[in-house]
């Protein structure tokens, strides 16, 4: 049976989505960590993705004004550590230390990439609009790496041995084959 | 131990997602469903999520015609019908008829809902951006309906109950609680 739903509970008709982490640098080189359940591929040729960061966030400030981030996908194993990542500011405290990660170094961009994570993307920023509560940030992927353990023979992922994280309503799950 | 990318295969570092059937109507009435691995959700207030079209494609031309469109979200168990909805085109066959899925009403827009679907956001086109080979458009809930079986007691969607369908690469995968 189909029911209504109302209009605080909307968008509880749409699907899960993965949460990534995305990485962003401040002036002085310091890397922020930001977890976010809103991103999206937008194009093959040239390779662009989105994410959804509102204003009120740091690392909002930090992307535009560099104008760089990195995306960072996160394996079940440091389900808990992403969650902080997402309940804390880079305001106050140094994300990766706090939250014991590991920042490694990206090849393009400033940003540090999370060692703990097994996909990485490094996006320079390619355009950005206002979407209601959030600001859709469109990044250029122009260089990427991944766990060696979580691609096959052609370099593709296989997202069963990745395990990434799915949510709705912050609930976390993970993937199993059909 | 981490691997670098080649350009070719950069968006393997990324994440799964979410497959979604979005549906659209022709100016004779007739609803099309077109199979996207490209969703997001953007804006709680309003409530607005973007989806990623090529204009290749003929529900592209339906959906900036009428102004509108519905994101379905199939469960695991119509896979084979999904897959058939990404790889026919609505140039030339009724989908709904060719592939066993039933049409049912919209609350407030002229698309058909599927009724196999457990979730489905009835959306007005708010803006759309040229991102490269797709179009990113963004469409505002303007109703939601899911079935009641998938909803817990404060009308949240309970994914291990919905089982949605998760794909990188095209392979299929549902959710399991971590």
């Amino acid at each position: 049976m189909k029911k209504v739903l109302e209009r605080s509970k909307l968008l509880q008709g749409g699907p899960p989505t993965s949460v990534v982490l995305a990485t962003c640098v401040d002036k002085e080189g310091n890397t922020n960590i930001i977890t976010l359940g809103m991103f999206m591929y937008i194009s093959q040729k040239p390779p662009l993705v989105c994410i959804g960061v509102t204003d009120r966030r740091y690392s909002h400030k930090l992307i535009m004004e560099q104008g760089e981030f990195a995306i960072n996908v996160p394996p079940v194993e440091i389900i808990d550590e992403m969650h902080q990542c997402g309940i804390t500011s880079g305001r106050d405290i140094d994300k990766f230390k706090e939250h014991g990660l590991t920042p490694i170094a990206a090849q393009k961009i400033k940003s540090a990439l999370i060692e703990e994570c097994y996909g990485h993307l490094e996006c320079r920023v390619w355009n950005h609009y206002e979407c209601g509560d959030h600001t859709l940030i469109v990044g250029e992927v122009i260089a990427a790496s991944a766990d060696a353990e979580v691609l096959d023979e052609n370099d593709n992922l296989v997202i069963t041995k990745a395990l990434p994280v799915i949510q709705k309503n912050w609930n976390y799950h993970t993937v199993i084959k059909t």
